[in-house]
């Protein structure tokens, strides 16, 4: 499974390289929520991999060309294309995000960067690699040294309160960065790139792969007020452990 | 003088990829503002060039090492390594930046990413290229559409007004995006990879290079209050044009 996962991220990743030089067209799925015509044919490539080889597994992803096998205990959960308003726009950041759920539980991860090459893996109690390197979350130890991660959302209401986290955050921490890959900045988090990344807006193929290569790295999940995290939560604080207490004091008081 | 901007510029892009891997010596040049080994080591060598083929030019650089030649008509504006905050959390997301300025105005500009290899190059009258390859500013025509690019400055006061104009142009806006080099932002607003970006705490070396390529690729660049821009300046905003009054009206409402 994670082999197929792996190729299966590395194919759509191609698929999505190869028509970013000229891809534009896209359309509106909801309010700022886009969808290209890679996001599609990067889907249809993941799905046919899979299918092919574990017909009987459940299929979730974002563009809705899922599988629902009955009572299966193997869930894949698919984002082929997470950061489209970037693609659409040729801002080179996004990915391709693949995870593997067993009873609802992750137990295999991949994130692709076709741009720069990176692929990011996990499985549960194997640790984390990039580009067959193990990673680990970083080691800073305070939330005023912290460069975080996060993204607004689509919604005006859902933006202007995420302002207003930020605006907390901001100077209780080193920086913020805000990338529009939820997938990418949870791979950053494993990799130690960023100390911890929050989002209230996310879906399960958002967070599938990154919150168990986070864990595997040696970093916390939650849910905005604390809770054990769950893929099907759409809100969640990713850190290294370290900063994760006054990390969630401030997104709690201000998102939660 | 533009092929020595070049070669510096890659010169001192190869001096930090190569320490990137292992690079976290730092220190603290001001609140919030860190200097690390890779920045003095790539201006020793950027600085090194420009004096010996022009001995008689002016170069103003970030990291203080620069040489204050009499009246001459050049001036060298150079950032060795702009993004340091990213690159000592080994966030990918940094670039060299060495503009000329011929009697205080933008004549050349480079900016280099060494990590995903972009050379942005323009010089005054002649466009701006990435890699050899004309480029120009987006034609998104509505701030609704827009995919806009800032950054939030070091002190307390500075950041929570920033985050005020974020909170107002969220809602008006098609995205925002943080990523803490604002001269790669320049460079992607050229690109037409963003559609704009502001800043209020600039110094000349973050815009030297940028303004003028995002001029030469077509677009527009001004104060916050929406005068001509000079390097000098702290507060700047650059678009491709067609959104720069209605950007233009929420940063002077918030941040001018």
């Amino acid at each position: 499974m994670l082999k197929t996962a792996i190729e299966a991220a590395r194919e759509a990743g191609r698929v999505i390289a190869e028509r970013y030089p000229s891809e534009r067209r896209f359309s509106l799925k909801g309010f700022r929520d886009l969808v290209s015509d890679a996001d599609t044919a990067a889907e249809a490539r993941i799905i046919e991999l899979i299918a092919r080889r574990f017909p009987d597994h459940a299929i979730l992803s974002e563009e809705g060309g899922g599988v629902a096998a009955g009572a299966g205990e193997y869930t894949w959960v698919v984002d082929p294309l997470d950061g489209t308003t970037n693609y659409v726009h040729r801002l080179p950041v996004f990915a391709v995000s693949i995870g593997v759920l067993e009873h609802g539980r992750p137990l295999l991860g991949v994130i692709y960067d076709p741009l720069r090459d990176h692929t990011f893996v996990a499985h549960r109690g194997g640790g984390a690699r990039l580009n067959n390197e193990p990673i680990q979350v970083s080691a800073v130890p305070h939330l005023n040294e912290a460069l975080l991660g996060f993204d607004w959302g689509h919604s005006d209401e859902m933006r202007t309160k995420v302002a207003g986290c930020a605006a907390r955050m901001l100077t209780h921490c080193g920086g913020l960065r805000v990338m529009g890959s939820a997938c990418l900045a949870l791979a950053y988090v494993a990799a130690g790139w960023l100390d911890g990344y929050f989002q209230a807006g996310l879906k399960p193929w958002d967070t599938a792969a990154g919150v168990l290569l986070v864990s595997e790295a040696g970093g916390c999940c939650s849910t905005l007020r604390g809770e054990a995290y769950q893929v099907s939560e759409p809100g969640c604080l990713t850190s290294n452990g370290a900063i994760h207490d006054p990390c969630l004091e401030i997104v709690k008081g201000t998102l939660a």
